[in-house]
């Protein structure tokens, strides 16, 4: 497992999210408030922070990297991607980017979720694995208990889902504003559409992500494009 | 004073400076240590965090910019600079830059001092003035007791001092690895050749800020090129 280069992407969590429902900056149109832009910029940055010493007091070597140094005006710029696997290859240094609110040239600003970073980096730089973690166990086949874990996603050409219909429903997950499950769902189609395989697996079982590394059987959902 | 725009830029001082003589990161040629990188780069972080919380503690609104977002392989991206003016001018945020650790795309690492990026923004910019503040109260004659404060500096056409000529000293600044008062007046000159005044000011006097901005006399130095 030592030999895996690897790239982290965290969201917003209670930190960005929670700001970004109170200064209204996902239902409004831009200009998103300065002070809203203000906060969750900060909460997004203090988050981070804590991952990264999380990260050193494991004695592994984080480095930061915020997302305004590789997205320009909402495009990414595939250079300053590509830095990313510089920096894991040539120094083991673990990049850990993370969902923020980034600004433009026009003086306005975009939210951009740690969901899109996902299929932006995954679809730049082409991992063996692009994986999700959530605080749940995948992706179940109904909402409500007696629901199902789907383990494997087949996905066709078109991108349609052939094996089961997912349910998703982000009515339940009000904090979750730049897209819950479901966004989840839609950008790892993208990825898969890439000939990447998505894992979505529970955090709180970090256990699992052994398991996917090794080829092991593991607990969670598996997308990848028919074979 | 309110119509002022302003651009902060910040330092290691006791953060990212201490951590950078400890890993060796000015004395040694490239590659840096990536345990060094990856503390010096949290420790700037974790200053600037604190530098924009405490802007935030005062209802002001401040927007962190990390240098990665707008200096590429050493070389300054001039739109990117230009982004933090209409941050400026459409939303009344403070944007908030610092020195740092920065990556390169070869996966080297280059530190990249307040003091390089105070001359970088203020070529680009042009700004009215340009505002170094210290511990010490401006440029001195003599690095002893009874030295004196020099007010003026004035700067011929080829960036030469002209008036007094200034003491320094950086041997006797261990710590401030990136420069000390010689690299501050280094940047400066350069900054003076672009038609900036520059002044040199103690930052535990903040009223010698608005002084400043007020047109006041005040106690510093200020460096103009020669009328």
């Amino acid at each position: 497992v030592k030999d895996y280069k690897v790239i982290i992407v965290h969201g917003g969590g209670s930190f960005g999210h929670y700001w970004s429902v109170k200064y209204d900056m996902h239902t409004k149109p831009l200009p998103y408030p300065s002070e809203g832009v203000s906060i969750v910029h900060e909460s997004m940055i203090k988050l981070n922070h804590m991952v990264i010493e999380k990260f050193l007091s494991h004695e592994l070597k984080p480095f930061s990297v915020p997302p305004s140094s590789y997205v320009f005006n909402n495009l990414p710029c595939k250079d300053r991607i590509l830095d990313l696997v510089s920096m894991t290859r040539k120094n083991d240094l673990i990049p850990v980017t993370y969902g923020d609110v980034v600004h433009t040239s026009d003086g306005n600003f975009s939210i951009l979720s740690g969901d899109t970073i996902m299929n932006l980096l995954s679809t730049h730089l082409k991992p063996r694995y692009s994986i999700f973690t959530t605080g749940v166990d995948g992706i179940y086949d109904k909402l409500d208990n007696g629901g199902n874990l789907i383990p494997n996603i087949s996905v066709s050409g078109g991108g349609n889902v052939l094996s089961h219909q997912p349910a998703i429903d982000n009515e339940r997950m009000p904090f979750d504003v730049t897209g819950g499950m479901k966004r989840k769902m839609e950008e790892s189609l993208k990825i898969v559409k890439e000939g990447i395989p998505v894992y979505l697996v529970n955090g709180f079982h970090p256990e699992r992500l052994l398991d996917i590394l090794n080829n092991r059987d593991f607990v969670g959902t598996c997308m990848r494009m028919e074979q």
